[in-house]
């Protein structure tokens, strides 16, 4: 990438730019730069925990702020556990409870989940821990058998995720949760919830998960700040250590600025939830069964219908590079990306493509695609337009081959 | 703090506001809030380890951005590691070298480091680690000859600070350093320069430490952004897992936002280094020993003149309890914080200044003022004409007991 400023002189300016790469990086919605605004300029920027005005004006912000973040969640705002990212929130959960609970030596976690539970289960293993890793169905379901037989009295804590981040599989997270309670109250429950949260209702007053991860910046919010609800009376290790402030997991996270952001985020997307969902999923499906219909040799990746996230579109496009795919829809002014954008630095395959029987040449082929409320209908037009073109000149340059 | 409601509007609102608590919170810049800006609104928003156009100039400028930051400490960019706080950066140098060094058992830092290093430190003693926790005189300077009494074949690593953050003693480091890699220059030397970073020159291709940490916010840059410079040819382990993408150390740390108003801060304070460092230590040297002719019984924490930092003032009032006075320093709007910012919600003396050899009730009646280039000529009268007055009157309440 050294040659990034040839790269973009080569590449040129679209026509229209329609950004569908949510997963990966965005921009905040207006409304959460206006709240952030003042805080990076002049007032609720002092620490929290320090007697004086300021202070006591920032702990004030700060309780407001983590109540309205609490608030769509049916929780407890004083369990919501400030992190910098949904990596950081799911570490916490998984390596915090470890910490605490060194008598039981046995983790489960699915083939699905986010790296930063697959990385953290797997460095477990050389840690005298045993680690479960559950196999998915083809549409990237956790296999509840599987979970059923797994659990045993040596279980610490299941990690589950509530929505793909990839393929959009909406799991049968309360199921789950019955099935593990059923075997022991003790066994703690975890959901990475970050591609959940703002997506489909989730109420843990009603679900009773013992922590579950989300974030701001995949609701529009800034990058950096993401939270862990922690259930009353569980207890988690911090993961590093420091001054304790009013955050009392992770020290030195105290972000008036963010948090500000984060809240104002939160408050917008469930503001007309309803109606955001509503919308985005009749995108989704026009996206999705326009791209189906109008292009030959596709492989939809995940469930269809209602166990599909509303946002999510994920296709593999047989015969196709993913690398030159997403460099020709970006010519064109569709920002996407492949494999798992996670690792598409990496050659590898997506481990999530993977875990549902893709084979390397379909996982390298394919492409996600994410909705947001910014999203517009003339863009969904603009994708359904342009992507047979791009699909075929990619297949032509290739010469079709089955790759 | 559940009455803050009450606490501020008894509080009322001063005639003037001046904020020396910089150590605690900040505002950020302006001109580092208009970098920051497109970023959370338009472009460079990207992920930048993503193929496509908006990824790649996202990279190109996270690149670039990473070379503003590096030059003034004279290294290579790619030798910067960018983390989400001093704290992050400083349990990653002891704790990320740790686990790829099993062989070597002893660490040595100071007992005025950082909590987020002592707290590190103090963490292995329960791990089979030899941590030796270096005394200072009592003005906080780092014993020398003790370092060198302490180190052996066995020692891992050396953590010392290059400025300390509450009582403002430079540190002899290139000292340090030399008696580090005379005895063996295997070990590694890590330095928390967070308070040092654009308050006095650093230059790391000259004075060659291992690792060093430094950060935003201490520079009018937003939180949430920090650096761990890691010369070349280093192995560290990241401290938690996840999907990486630029940054090797911290997944799911890029931030481009952030980025930009770190790397915008730094030009700022490094474009008139000189003259912001001359009027700052003039300010200091003012608002310093003008405080020490207008009220008796007062004890300078820390050093003086050029082995002090420049824009540090720690001064003990006798007869005074730190909360009383930084509250009454508030109603004056004068927002300074007491004993140890870092522990002020919980009633314990500063660790440095029961470190120096301040006694409970020196360490609690102390008041810590920080000064940056915002600070005005004005201000620093405004706390000169107020602060004799605030004294008295908190000495008054207390009966002027020797507390």
């Amino acid at each position: 990438m050294s040659n990034v400023e040839g790269l973009l002189e080569q590449h040129g300016t679209p026509i229209k730019d329609v950004y569908l790469d949510w997963e990966n990086g965005s921009i905040v919605d207006k409304e959460v730069f206006e709240a952030m605004t003042p805080i990076y300029l002049e007032k609720n920027f002092a620490n929290p925990a320090i007697t004086h005005k300021l202070g006591w004006e920032t702990y004030d912000f700060y309780v407001k702020a983590k109540t309205r973040i609490a608030q769509p969640l049916n929780i407890n705002p004083q369990s919501v556990a400030l992190t910098h990212s949904s990596t950081e929130s799911n570490n916490l959960a998984i390596k915090g409870l470890l910490r605490l609970n060194k008598k039981k030596k046995k983790i489960i976690v699915s083939e699905v989940e986010h790296l930063s539970v697959i990385h953290t289960a797997k460095s477990l293993f050389n840690q005298q821990y045993e680690v479960e890793i559950l196999p998915v169905s083809n549409d990237g379901t956790i296999n509840l058998d599987l979970l059923q037989e797994k659990l045993d009295n040596d279980t610490l804590a299941v990690s589950l995720q509530t929505i793909n981040h990839e393929i959009g599989t909406i799991q049968p997270i309360k199921e789950a949760l019955e099935i593990v309670k059923d075997k022991n109250e003790d066994i703690f429950f975890h959901t990475d919830a970050t591609a959940a949260f703002g997506r489909i209702p989730l109420d843990y007053d009603k679900l009773e998960v013992d922590l579950a991860t989300f974030s701001s910046n995949s609701i529009l919010g800034p990058k950096g700040i993401a939270a862990l609800f922690v259930k009353e009376g569980i207890k988690l290790k911090a993961m590093y250590e420091g001054q304790l402030s009013v955050e009392v997991l992770s020290p030195d996270v105290e972000n008036p600025a963010l948090l500000a952001g984060f809240a104002k985020a939160v408050e917008l997307q469930f503001r007309n939830f309803d109606q955001i969902k509503s919308d985005i999923t009749k995108r989704r499906d026009k996206l999705l069964y326009g791209l189906l219909t109008s292009i030959e040799r596709t492989e939809v990746n995940g469930p269809s219908g209602e166990r599909r996230a509303p946002d999510n579109v994920n296709i593999s496009y047989l015969g196709c590079e993913g690398e030159a795919l997403t460099v020709e829809c970006s010519m064109n002014g569709i920002y996407v990306s492949s494999g798992s954008a996670c690792t598409s630095r990496v050659l590898m395959p997506s481990h999530i493509l993977t875990a549902i029987g893709r084979k390397p040449e379909e996982a390298h082929g394919s492409l996600l695609m994410k909705l947001n409320r910014l999203n517009t209908d003339d863009q969904i037009d603009y994708v359904l337009e342009k992507m047979p073109k791009i699909i075929s000149r990619i297949r032509s340059i290739t010469g079709g081959i089955e790759l």
